[in-house]
C-alpha cells in the first residue's frame, strides 16, 4: 500500500461498485465534477489495455471554498480524486486521494481542519460501502 | 510560494491566458481531459465569489500509462492539474501541480523518470508562455 490514498475493496463487480461509490459520495455531500474513463481513454489514445477504471473528481463545494480561502494554490490538487478499479470480475478497489497527503504538501496550518473534515467524509463514504446498507 | 506547484505569471487578461495555456499544453502533447470552471461552480453551489479560474486536467497519455504501470495507485493524482487564475484585469497566474511533488508522495523510484519527463514538459509549456512566441 502507499501513504497517499484511502482504500477499500468491494466484493462487487466493477459496474455495480461504480454506482455504489457515486451514491456513497453523494451521501457525504460530494458532487462529481469530473469523470475520466481511464481504460477507454488509454485504449483510444494508445491502443493499450488497462483494467476497467474511472477517476471520479469529487468536490464538496463548502470544503473546496474553505481550502481555497486558506490557500489559493490548493486548486492545483482539487477536486479530490476517487478511483474505482476492477481487480477481477467480482472484486473492485476504491481508492481516494487522501486529503491529509495534500495538506502535507501544502504545509499550511489553516488547511488542517479542512483536510481533516474532507478525510473524515471520504472515509465515511468508503466505510459505508463495506456495511450491509452499502449493498444494493 | 509553495513547493507543490510550478507557476508563471502572464501579462494578459484571463480569457486570453486560458487560450494560450491550452495551446502551450497541446504543443507539449498534453490533452485536456477535464475542465472545472471554479468560479462558476462555487457561484452556483454556494453563491460565493472567487477570482475567475479554471482547473484544466492535462494528460499526456503515454506518460499516464507509464505512471500507471509503475504504480496503479497513481491514478488518484491524475490528471495533472493546471490552474489558470485571474489576478487582476490584465494579469493571470498559471499554476501547475508539480509531478515531482506527486512522486514525493508515491516514493516509488520507477516513477522518477515519468515524473521528471512530465515536469520538463509542463515547465516547457509554462516557459513558452513567457516568450514572444507565446503571445498571440
Amino acid at each position: 500500500m502507499n501513504s497517499y490514498t484511502i482504500t477499500t475493496t468491494l466484493a462487487h463487480p466493477y459496474d455495480v461498485a461504480v454506482e455504489m461509490v457515486r451514491e456513497a459520495l453523494s451521501e457525504q455531500g460530494f458532487g462529481i465534477l469530473t469523470e475520466i474513463d481511464l481504460k477507454a481513454t488509454l485504449k483510444t489514445k494508445l491502443d493499450v489495455d488497462v483494467a476497467p477504471q474511472v477517476i471520479l473528481g469529487a468536490c464538496r463545494p463548502a470544503l473546496a471554498y474553505e481550502a481555497l480561502t486558506a490557500e489559493p494554490s490548493i486548486a492545483a490538487v482539487l477536486p479530490c480524486n476517487v478511483v474505482v478499479r476492477a481487480l477481477d470480475e467480482t472484486t473492485t478497489l476504491v481508492e481516494a486521494f487522501d486529503p491529509e497527503a495534500m495538506m502535507g504538501l501544502a504545509d499550511n496550518d489553516a488547511l488542517s481542519t479542512v483536510a481533516a473534515d474532507a478525510k473524515q467524509r471520504l472515509t465515511a463514504a468508503l466505510t459505508s460501502l463495506d456495511s450491509p446498507e452499502g449493498d444494493n
